[in-house]
């Protein structure tokens, strides 16, 4: 306790200076932590406050520099975004090896657990603009297998079962169909190890931390899963993004994120052949996880032309939305689960979702109008009563030519904590949605994809913006996008050539100044409709 | 308090008699029930004990003359179903409408409880021994209408969702997925009110008591199904009489026993429509009733010849038996629910259990080999965890001529309390199983079914019984039927005549005498297979 004593004239300011630092762990001892707090406060008495902002600032330079989103023609929009940076950067920048929480450091809502957001939000996010964070994030994730492990073994599986809620990486949530049954969340581990090291070409870090987690997820989708008599491989008991359904066989997403991580593990072993045999893995375990990627069962429904959210899914009974009242949602606190789990209602975006993380095999697999289709008819099931929906909703709308309707869903994203959306700003911030921003603008407006080592854009403006420019880093360049309504400019600030597609067609950027494409016009298609009362608002 | 004294000599005996009366009510007024029992004890003292003992050995006198079941050849099992039939007694005979618990009142499992069993196990015993009972049971059953109509329309449903575990007509159970969604409850007391309501006649007890629960619980079914684009009416997310399975789609049990339900409910609407004006029910209602169920679903696999417990259960991976060991059953001790609902193990009849509650219907839409290639399927996959499954699969082994597997199962249902098979008789006794053991003998080696006003044998004997003989009250008759290897004898005790059929020829039984008839020999199939450790104790 320190008491100050000083006399004032009238007219006289008293400035006080308090320099605070701050030091945690889990591992080092208190002495350790203790040195280190100390070594921090006299670094930064040596600084001073003016060096101490000087430096913060440089450091926030920076990375407005490498990573701003700038918006002409949305002024709510441009800020909300920055708004959303800062927060994410805040949220992941000084993780350090603990787990990104759901709602970062901002509040007490959901207790402080990190969720499957963090892997599938938040990480692309820093993965393109503080790709650092997210290595530091997925340490954390290594560093719990011991747990995920047990966990597996508790449930009569090999691999790694990953907790659906969680701090120290122990499973939090008492509701299996819900929690446990989400299986989901170890491949969207998976997808993040695969997504930083594509976009970073960090092969220690794929060799040393990825390497692992990619092997023991890929175990728990192979013990998890099996085949029938005709030797399609299901994975059946499971609960999808979609909260508004559980237990349910063949989730599309789930099959699709599992086939992406069976697959890249089996990559990632014939590149690391000593690490993968250090972890157990020979040619048949690695045989084993192709073939079963390779015959995963994908449900679709020949009649309506659309792949099913699960097998059945298409085949139950629609939500009565007509006899919905506005104030009956968030449906999840006005019915009862047995009837939503049963029919057709969608709490989050699930198939939609799958669409832009697999979109490979979609590409692969299908033509545009079946994207068109399967989006125009889950649409109207699908009513956002989670703040993860509207981004993946505004990505696949803008893929479809849905220009409006996505920007109204970005906008939804955007604004979810800064208008106070779903009034529960108080409990924290949605730091996931605020990711789901960038998403929306970068992915969706900006057709952004990684297409194995390298970048496709596929970009297209909502008729109230009349510029949209980011940029990402990428494998140690830093790529400057700009789009306006009728073309856009590509320039490498930075790096090494790379051939990126825009629209398909391949365009090769290099340090000689900025190439600019024409935007084709979308195939025009009727708006999908949403439920009644659950339209995003119209900007 | 009294005080009695007395002197003895040696050798002198003092006999104290003390006459106890107890009466209950939920209803009645204090000063009601003393007089009540101030009016037994009355009675009592002016019969004294000899007069006590002499009534209650003429009540029973009268009920083994009317329900005996004689078994000739093995007499553990005679003892076994003698005993049964006592518990069975009385556990019902004096419930007046109050709940038949699970341990009737013999313990404190279940902490008193009442599930489905009294429905489906209890009272088809009660039914043709007692009758008296079961419109008691069913009346009790009519007086918590309000609290299931009012968990219907918590729920979003119309009519009734009778509770899965209740002493007072509420639900009592939290776990959904295994409580609520079992909804089957609902069709099982419909059940037992057209099987009643047959077996007696009684008409103003369909009028008064029975149609209201008819009604509401087809009101169930219509708004918990829903008819898919094809006009096929299906029912989602429910969970069968098998608890390894749960929230599953157009389970088989569950949409004959609605479509049972559906039908019977409409058919005793044309028998007492002005009853059924007054519940609301116009002729468009019970249209719709009789709609649904015609075009209800019955999921089977074409590839597998076999009736689905559940849509897409036959796809699901099966059960590691091989890995199983005997001291991991029962499974839901040793393995977690996840794993159980997602593969191909069952806890207990359901699909076995629907061939019998259900056989019209098996009857009229598929030959003998089928209903014996169901049973073979399911047999491998069946490990009786429960309690209630032994008696369901002595009935189907018998009716598919696997004679020396059924009476296996007989016992184990005849001497799960006597031998302690599951180790909780000092829970208190299982009267359900106990009532089983009358159904394997009389459904089971007897073959006896109801054909809408009349009745049905089949009988055959396994190789031990020289002998099997029974009796049963219908419609104001008592019906003897006496069972030896190769020849039944069918004698009409009392009563008007009636023409019964044997192995599915029509017999005429009058006042003059008993009619013999010889019994044909069984089709030959192997012998079906049970999961390692879980075939029945052979005897």
């Amino acid at each position: 306790c320190l008491t100050i004593t000083s006399v004032l004239e009238p007219g006289q300011r008293l400035r006080v200076q308090k320099t605070v630092a701050h030091g945690w762990s889990g591992a080092r001892s208190r002495p350790a932590m203790s040195d280190q707090v100390e070594a921090a406060l006299a670094a930064a008495g040596h600084s001073g406050w003016d060096g101490l902002v000087a430096e913060q600032r440089a450091y926030l330079d920076d990375f407005w520099a490498r990573a701003d989103v700038e918006v002409h023609g949305d002024e709510e929009i441009q800020q909300a975004v920055r708004f959303a940076l800062f927060h994410v950067l805040q949220a992941g920048a000084r993780a350090e090896q603990r787990a990104i929480p759901a709602k970062g450091l901002t509040g007490s809502g959901y207790d402080g657990h990190a969720f499957w957001d963090t892997e599938m939000f938040v990480l692309p996010v820093l993965t393109y603009t503080e790709p650092r964070a997210v290595a530091e994030a997925l340490r954390w994730r290594r560093d719990t297998l011991p747990a995920a492990r047990d966990r597996a073994t508790q449930l009569g599986l090999r691999g790694a079962a990953f907790p659906w809620r969680t701090i120290d990486g122990s499973e939090g949530f008492a509701y299996w169909p819900a929690g446990t049954a989400a299986f989901h969340v170890g491949a969207d581990i998976a997808h993040a190890v695969v997504r930083y090291v594509a976009a970073t070409g960090d092969t220690d870090f794929e060799r040393e931390t990825g390497l692992e987690l990619l092997v023991e997820t890929a175990r728990l989708w192979r013990s998890l899963g099996h085949h029938d008599h005709h030797g399609v491989f299901h994975i059946d008991g499971v609960t999808g993004p979609d909260e508004y359904s559980a237990i349910t066989d063949d989730n599309t997403y789930t099959n699709l994120m599992a086939r992406s991580n069976l697959l890249t593990a089996a990559d990632a072993c014939e590149r690391h052949p000593d690490h993968a045999s250090r972890l157990g893995v020979d040619d048949e375990e690695s045989a084993a996880w192709r073939d079963a990627a390779e015959s995963v069962h994908i449900p679709y429904n020949d009649e309506l032309r659309v792949h099913e959210q699960h097998a059945g899914f298409t085949r139950h009974q629609r939500w009565d939305f007509a006899h919905t009242g506005a104030d009956q949602y968030p449906l999840m606190l006005h019915f009862p689960y047995f009837d939503l789990y049963r029919k057709q209602v969608i709490k989050q975006s699930d198939l939609v979702l799958a669409m832009y993380t697999c979109g490979s095999w979609f590409e692969e697999h299908c033509d545009e109008d079946q994207i068109a289709r399967n989006f125009a008819y889950y649409e109207p099931l699908t009513v956002r009563d989670s703040s993860l929906s509207a981004c993946c909703q505004a990505v696949v709308a803008a893929q479809t030519g849905h220009l409006r309707l996505a920007y109204d869903y970005a906008a939804e994203a955007a604004l979810m904590d800064l208008a106070d959306l779903e009034h529960n700003t108080r409990d924290g911030l949605h730091i996931a949605s605020l990711a789901g921003t960038w998403m929306a603008l970068v992915a969706g407006f900006g057709g952004t994809r990684r297409e194995g080592d390298s970048l496709s854009f596929s970009p297209r403006l909502p008729e109230k913006f009349s510029r949209l420019a980011f940029r990402l880093q990428f494998r140690g360049r830093c790529v400057s996008v700009e789009i306006e309504a009728d073309k856009a400019t590509y320039t490498l600030v930075m790096g090494d050539p790379l051939t990126i597609r825009h629209h398909g067609k391949p365009v090769l950027m290099n340090g000689n100044g900025p190439v600019t494409r024409p935007i084709p016009a979308p195939k025009r298609r009727p708006t999908p409709e949403q439920p009644p009362h659950r339209r995003p608002n119209a900007r």
